[in-house]
């Protein structure tokens, strides 16, 4: 792939997997898989198809130092910071000027920080088969996830006509539409007809392609861009494009800004077992369970306890008849909540957060 | 009380308050009430009764770096380390003979380090007056706590006929026999008869009292005990005794040994507030709990979570949506079990100690 480039997104705000993860160490950097922060996983699933000096990755200005620990191999004036959060559409703007800069015909793969992929070969198929096609359709290319079950906490793309293209292995449809994550019964329908997918946002173009697409729908993303391409070899001028934009713009989703309005955009199908890890309830699916149906990481001893959920990391964790709870420990606080109500720590962040000490535990 | 010693038995194994409490500190270390450990508690209701140089510790070898701290103003040579456990007649005959050696007429107050007493004032004044008594009766006194619920957890003393005496104003009642823990039905027969008191463990007699009485019931606790009065000025002769007699010597309570057989028991109505502070339920009795219920030593947030007993001094706890639990973590481990269920602790523990890391659990 050798006009690919790999931006990797990786703000991420870190309250579902509290404690363990906070404002400071969001999702990106837990630890819980193979024992790698998934940044880590994200920026190895590269190794091989996108050199080191072509992967950036834009983050917020505080996570600067543990993203580049994260990153070890990734030059360190590859990782942006983020003056302050504006969600997905302004970092992508800023992901495509960046590339733009170094190589106007450059393809350039935005990725995200976060999740996992259980079949790593199949997913670095995908991309190269997507960054072709991005790169001879002058196309949106965005991976579609065919869904496992009726998510609701997903976006959906809906598959159009399937394209013919003898240059690939991946099958790739036209995308009709994007739609926004639905109530329980429209995704059962979706997911019964077939023709819907996750969208996992990740998407692959030409920066020629992504400018004119901005400039068509977002003209002020469109010239952040453009701002960004003219610094992306100077750190200080770049700094200082970020430092006057940021603060004005507005918070918007790459879904909004553009793929709902966009024409001419094709969807790769992703079958590599993509997993969000959307909550600590998914862990079920990456650990094995002991025979009572626990799934322990650390240390942890139980009596009559079943089916839980335990990170214990730095510390042992003994349970007397207890089920169906998540018990996580952190360096300082310990969730301790039934499987089916991990949804509401986030209002408990909040509490803890106004607390007068609330800053050591969020 | 010119003539009064104490003793504070303070051994202790540590399983009820586990992890809080381990082998390596045990109970009387736990720093729950008032932030003091319940030992030092135990010293500073002896102030101004007992001076300093006449109080005595018997504990573990191993803990007497720790004793030693937490009863800072008794003098070093005051505290001394059982090479083995035998429980508590032999560490008894020991406090005995310690005293003894210094004071033949010495009256010796055998206290326990590791439960509370909420009226501190009236216990010094039922010491007081048991001291008077046995100094004038020749007798064995013993504290006789009026139950306020029919525990089967303690051993239970019957109340024979009153004692008149016009020096004291703590009642006093001649001890008709002593009676080992009962069972449910039997503990709310004693409860309901008014004649029956908790055995407390703590005792007042003059040494020559216990000598004699130690003769009678228990020669080999005798000789223990005139081999440490005549080393009781010499602490290598004292150490020399404790570990040429210890090994050889059986386990044997007090109870056993001596009260289940012993004449002239007078038993003063413990009329103090006497707390065993047994379990982790029993915490529900010194906190006030909030208005849901909970009873929270240190830092916790709940959501919709009652009747839960949550210590957390080093980190915060979040509970979300549970009820009826005892939560508590100490440096390196946190039990989550129902209230119903902390008895069950021991039996974890026993899992936990063979471990491969097992020691720095228990």
């Amino acid at each position: 792939m050798s006009n690919a480039y790999a931006v990797i997104l990786a703000g991420g705000s870190g309250e579902r997997f509290w404690p363990l993860s906070t404002k400071a160490r969001p999702k990106q950097f837990i630890s819980l898989f193979g024992g790698r922060p998934l940044l880590s996983l994200a920026v190895e699933r590269l190794e091989g198809l996108v050199p080191p000096e072509r992967v950036f990755i834009i983050t917020a200005e505080h996570l600067l130092h543990d993203t580049a620990e994260a990153a070890w191999n990734i030059p360190r004036a590859n990782i942006i910071g983020e003056p302050c959060k504006r969600d997905t559409a302004p970092a992508i703007a800023v992901a495509c000027g960046l590339v733009h800069g170094r190589d106007p015909e450059g393809v350039v793969c935005i990725l995200t920080a976060d999740q996992l992929m259980s079949d790593v070969e199949t997913f670095r198929l995908t991309l190269a088969d997507a960054v072709t096609v991005a790169h001879h359709e002058k196309a949106i290319v965005t991976i579609g996830i065919p869904p496992t079950c009726p998510a609701t906490g997903f976006g959906y793309i809906e598959a159009g006509a399937a394209l013919n293209t003898t240059r690939t292995v991946t099958p790739f449809n036209r995308a009709e539409r994007f739609v926004e994550k639905p109530d329980a019964y429209t995704a059962a329908r979706y997911v019964e007809s077939g023709r819907y997918f996750w969208n996992a946002g990740m998407f692959i173009w030409r920066t020629d392609t992504m400018l004119d697409t901005l400039r068509a729908h977002a003209p002020d993303l469109a010239a952040l861009s453009e701002s960004v391409a003219e610094a992306a070899h100077d750190p200080e001028a770049l700094d200082a494009v970020l430092r006057g934009t940021y603060p004005t713009l507005r918070a918007i989703s790459i879904d909004y800004a553009v793929m709902e309005h966009a024409q001419n955009i094709i969807m790769a199908h992703g079958a590599f077992g993509w997993d969000d890890v959307g909550s600590w309830p998914a862990l079920h699916g990456h650990f094995t369970a002991d025979a009572e149906g626990n799934v322990i990481v650390g240390a942890c001893e139980t009596r009559e306890a079943q089916n839980n959920i335990v990170v214990s990391e730095d510390r042992l964790t003994a349970l007397i008849g207890v089920r169906g709870l998540v018990v996580v420990h952190s360096e300082n606080a310990t969730l301790i909540c039934p499987l089916d109500r991990a949804e509401e720590v986030k209002k408990l962040i909040r509490r803890i957060a106004a607390r007068p000490d609330g800053e050591k535990y969020v």
